[in-house]
């Protein structure tokens, strides 16, 4: 139990056959979700927008290998459809169903190919470690590793999966995250708990500065071990969020290293955003930490073109963590070893720490580097 | 005469020594500068904001290998001596000198090298095509080829050369463009000229997203041909600019295609170029280009992202130019010949044309594709 099956009312199962996956994750509780903010928006999340309103759901039906998005009139239909067959499998009402689809854009569902699937996987439902990694694999594209995250409270649980690992950037990419909890949280107030963890999470991972149509993040309370105070279960969906989102950015198209970019001494906890999501999704900076080249001016270069108000010329900036810390400018010196600033980056985490001196708010961005491998995924995905 | 020295009142001369290149271009004349918009702006940039308030210049000199970016009070000191020693060779006073540095930031200029290239090019001043060529190659970084346009208009030229193919993005990359004309055009009318010139065609270039502290392009109006009407000198200058444009997109970082998207039917210019930019940049359509993959969902996914409004269900979508020309959407129809659509992507150029079919204004952009090659030369740019 590392995911979702950690948490009391969850049941789960999953398949995959080549490109195809189908989920199947019961839960009764209230639930809310958070979506992409591409005007493009798939099918599945369309039907969502509507149903999530009643803020209850008994289970959710993920399928991979079709996104359901720019399928029109039909594709709502064909979601529709899907929800009807996710009931069937949950024994209840389409309208208390979440859906959710990942993989190419402008294909129209396989009906079939789901009914059968979802056919084979419901009599399978259940709750443990396998059946919550049948169901993390089932909704993987080109991700390489599952993700899994389960937070213990004080009391309660929070666990979740999700997948994505191409079409990432800020406001959610090709991602599809499930989250569980046993505590009992109302509807309003797990809407609003979702949103504020996805915007400190989800929606600071870079890995290509893509936006998908298709990113979606739902969560489920099933109440099952009572009420918690409101900020416990909190920082608890939100540390399970984050530690679902440093592995989307580990697990980027191609990447061989993860990229942390921190940003203290900003005005706005907005601005330090900003600027950490700018610096993480630069190709020059993703590329040079891929080639463990200390070329921190593409640090600066990137962290002027977010949009926020600095002076370059106070800032400190610098790399690596623990003992492998060296500071590379000090209140706009150039300090930098650069011998030390290229073995800080030879690990499988390369750190960058910039102060505004400006201010007190902080935020911390996840991405990856770029490398040969990404270009040779993307170039060859529907062919 | 392919381009500067087309035209009447200008003389060249650059050379180049391994990383480091100098070039000296004598033009007395009215003259109008656009800046990057990066919060981390070069020191030579800082000087020129300043210096071409007055209008007025006498030459330019232009270093690559070092981009005197991120070197604080130095720095400017530094760009106001490259400037008198531009002073020197030009025999004119330093105010009315033009200066741009391109290279690594985070370095202090070598005004030694600067000063004994400056020697042995500026006695090499002169009216022909070698003289452009040597100032093209000079400031060239990881340029493959030069670039050079020449517009004639009716009684007067507008030439120019550039440079730039990495850390290019909307307004602007690592680009340094100097502009020429032998017409008479007041500097206030130059300026609002080269401003709208660079808006249609050096800010909607985009090579990876990033933007340089450096950008800088510098339209000079020696007068020697005469007064002409505005709107003939503002189309010459823009046709001109859009020509180097073109050249730095087709010869980006490992570029093996030219990426050209047209957006059509917008409410707005402005975001028919935000949403041509944005496609452009994406780095999955830029993969999918390089591997002549028809993935046309990318494009859509990217323009969704743009932050403007459209109807996703109402557009149409093209792909490929003249006989080629095929379409992939039709007023939110699929209608894509993929088969076809593949065959319009074999070519050095891939064109595709977006019409959102909610108004009458157009912009384009032009990108080029991501390629493995883009990664190891920006993995290993410093060491």
């Amino acid at each position: 139990m590392k995911s979702i099956c950690g948490v009391e009312g969850v049941t789960a199962a999953g398949m995959k056959e080549g490109r195809y996956g189908l989920a199947l994750v019961a839960a009764s509780g209230t639930a809310a979700a958070v979506f992409t903010s591409n005007r493009v928006k798939a099918a599945p999340l369309i039907l969502m927008k509507e149903r999530i309103a009643r803020g209850e759901l008994d289970g959710i039906i993920v399928n991979s290998g079709c996104a359901n998005a720019y399928t029109g009139e039909k594709g709502i239909r064909d979601a529709a459809l899907m929800a009807e067959i996710g009931a069937g499998s949950f024994r209840t009402d389409p309208e208390r169903v979440g859906i959710a689809s990942t993989g190419i854009i402008g294909r129209y569902l396989d009906l079939d190919i789901i009914g059968e699937q979802a056919r084979l996987v419901a009599p399978r439902m259940r709750q443990d470690a396998a059946a919550e990694e049948e169901v993390a694999r089932a909704i993987m594209t080109t991700d390489l590793v599952e993700k899994h995250a389960l937070v213990r409270g004080d009391g309660f649980s929070v666990g979740g999966i999700c997948k994505g690992s191409g079409m990432i950037a800020p406001n959610m990419g090709t991602m599809i995250a499930l989250l569980y909890t046993d505590a009992e949280v109302p509807a309003g107030g797990l809407q609003r708990a979702l949103r504020q963890a996805t915007r400190r999470s989800f929606n600071r991972v870079v890995v290509d500065g893509d936006m998908s149509t298709n990113d979606i993040a739902i969560c489920t309370a099933t109440g099952k071990a009572g009420r918690f105070s409101a900020n416990a279960f909190r920082s608890a969906l939100e540390e399970c969020a984050r530690s679902l989102s440093i592995q989307i950015a580990r697990d980027g198209e191609g990447a061989t290293k993860l990229i942390e970019m921190v940003v203290r001494g900003a005005r706005t906890e907005k601005g330090a955003s900003e600027i950490a999501k700018t610096v993480v999704g630069s190709p020059l900076l993703k590329a040079a930490v891929y080639g463990e080249d200390p070329n921190w001016g593409r640090v600066l270069a990137a962290a002027g073109r977010a949009g926020v108000e600095f002076d370059p010329d106070r800032v400190s900036l610098f790399i690596g963590a623990g003992e492998e810390r060296t500071p590379l400018l000090e209140r706009g010196e150039i300090v930098a070893d650069l011998a030390k600033a290229k073995r800080a980056m030879k690990g499988r985490e390369v750190l960058f720490e910039l102060d505004l001196r400006q201010g007190r708010e902080e935020a911390t961005a996840w991405g990856c580097d770029l490398t040969e491998k990404y270009v040779e995924i993307n170039g060859r995905y529907t062919t």
